[in-house]
């Protein structure tokens, strides 16, 4: 069995340490040499995700073709899946990751909650003062395509600052989704995995803290009610049915008191289900392999009662280095901790470090404590949370 | 911080997952690019564990040479440290391992239990119906170097057939340990690890199943008593340190129900530690790694009350392969398969599973299945207990 993996970031790094596990043959498909993938494959090739000689070349050396991550070029994966190439997620699937206006129109086929939106194609006039009546002000304005971790978002007060964004975002090429501006009490994820044929096992709900649009700590049960927890993980499996989905798919949920909100959609092993490899009895990376495979899916039962997951983030310049900082993190007991072969750049994404066990508060504080040590400057609101 | 591995099976395919995980810079040493670890390294070096060149060019390369086997000239090793190069264990430590006469001489020192035994030179004479006399028949002849997996340990009934195998053995040009045949009630096997410095962290003692010289499966609890299991640890505990062990060491016991003995040890990650990967808070290989490193160890804790791990060896020929057999092995709830890259081959070792639960019958039955959905043959006397 050999899979190939389009892209060779963390995420296709963590996959590769299950594929070596389940005896699973990979090849990473990266830009550079020296990218988290690159640096522990032992088969690399190097090329661009929207090369189609390299795409080409790769698909035709493996079983089934999968992703790191969503910068894909849907047109030329769908022509291979043509051909009668694997290639998992589905090009139709991967459609409702990549174009955040085809996500909301899926949600609106299907009756998903979701905040109201308008679409606004590349070259669509719009009377952005309209547009604020319809969805009210402050209203948020998203690039449909090429955003990831805050990136591509935009809040915006009124219609001069509105018209400004889109503007800036029509001259790039891309459309937009307008939406209404909701009041978020806590942000969830659901982690759900499907093989092909409809074999679905789910993750428990987790609640995240997003800082800035970026992701700092997953906890878990953390503050979701056990009612909300249940409401969230049938919506990820309504969507996985409605996409198609085959891998893993990270549904995003805001929780506004009324109203369970579907937010985004990852069509792939995502940061809010890191939390998998230490607590959780098969990791997201070992179930998207097994579901691209076609192989029977694995337990997504928690091995603790609480598990907490913080990310690791470069300091500021002067922060201690992570082989400086690897001891103190080590010391800090039960902290998994998890690097992702990058150099230290303040406010890069490196690692995370996860603690399971009986109670979420300690798991929490221990977490942070290990990140921490790393470089990881706390966010006030958490440290606040924590102290 | 970077680590190099002389050696490239399963054992060092395992540790790279680990390291993969902490970001550490890991290259091998294979004798050939088909070995287990050779396969999934991102950093190989070809070569052989006695080539002077070879093993220089990669201590130079590296922060800490460590190991995957003990097939390893400790004179080339021992130079290398006296040059100032770091090698965890050290070539004192590896000894008690590479060298049976060496670990009975130690065992004597220390006043370690063990079966009374002899140690022959390998141009000794020796009087083999004294040896009897004084041993008992049957007694046990045991190649002092090269034996591993039951090869190299030869029982005896009487002066002649001993008389045959020690000149053999002597003119292979091996010293051979002669040992009284004990009673085993069953076979044990704890596994420590330890810094540089003296911090020691045990796992929980576990029952082995050999099986023709072979491990078959290993348990915990097992029908290990608590109190054999604190007298087992305290034992690796000692050794440890009288061995000034750095890494992870393996010592097999015997329980002959009046005494615990010391079988063998091992200084490295060890096969009846596969259970940590999937049932402790830190696996054996992490833990190497972190010793090796002269990091903070990690928690040896349980993640689960029981845990059985069985070792997958091909079939017979016309057995089903690893491919054909995997769907069936990963329905099995809670399967943990890990397969090391080997081609099939009758009696060849290629894998294990590991399963976790409340109840130590339950997982063992369980990860039988598994391995026999693999093409493992179940041993006879295992098939009646768990039937």
């Amino acid at each position: 069995m050999r899979v190939g993996i389009i892209g060779a970031g963390q995420l296709a790094r963590m996959t590769l340490e299950s594929a070596s596990a389940l005896g699973i043959d990979a090849v990473v498909l990266a830009e550079t040499p020296n990218e988290s993938a690159a640096r522990t494959a032992s088969q690399v090739r190097i090329g661009s995700p929207h090369d189609t000689v390299a795409i080409r070349a790769l698909a035709a050396e493996v079983d089934v073709v999968t992703f790191d991550h969503e910068l894909v070029d849907l047109e030329l994966l769908s022509a291979l899946e043509s051909e009668g190439v694997v290639v998992w997620p589905s090009s139709r699937t991967l459609l409702n990751s990549v174009d955040k206006a085809a996500m909301r129109r899926l949600c609106e086929r299907h009756a998903l909650p979701g905040p109201i939106f308008v679409i606004i194609g590349a070259s669509d006039r719009v009377d952005v003062a309209d547009l604020g009546q319809l969805l009210g002000w402050p209203l948020v304005l998203k690039a449909a395509r090429g955003g990831y971790d805050g990136r591509g978002v935009y809040i915006v007060d009124g219609p001069a600052e509105g018209a400004r964004v889109i503007d800036e975002l029509q001259a790039a090429g891309t459309g937009i989704v307008a939406e209404a501006k909701v009041d978020i009490v806590k942000e969830l994820a659901v982690l759900v995995a499907r093989r092909p044929g409809g074999e679905t096992v789910i993750w428990p709900a987790v609640e995240t803290a997003q800082i800035g649009g970026v992701c700092r700590e997953v906890l878990l049960p953390g503050s979701v009610d056990p009612d909300l927890a249940e409401r969230a993980e049938a919506l990820a499996r309504q969507i996985a049915e409605a996409v198609d989905l085959v891998g893993v798919m990270a549904v995003e949920l805001f929780d506004t008191t009324e109203r369970l909100l579907v937010n985004e959609l990852a069509m792939r092993p995502h940061n809010s289900g890191h939390w998998t490899q230490d607590g959780s009895v098969t990791s997201q990376f070992e179930n998207h392999l097994r579901a691209v495979l076609d192989l029977p899916l694995g337990s997504t039962s928690m091995t603790a009662p609480a598990v907490a997951s913080v990310n690791i983030f470069g300091g500021p310049e002067g922060s201690p280095s992570l082989d400086d900082g690897m001891a103190g993190a080590l010391a800090v007991p039960g902290a998994h901790v998890h690097l992702y072969g990058k150099e230290t750049r303040p406010g890069r994404k490196l690692g995370h470090v996860t603690v399971t066990g009986e109670d979420a508060g300690t798991a929490r504080r221990l977490a942070w404590s290990a990140a921490a040590a790393l470089g990881t400057e706390v966010p006030r609101e958490i440290g606040e949370q924590i102290r």
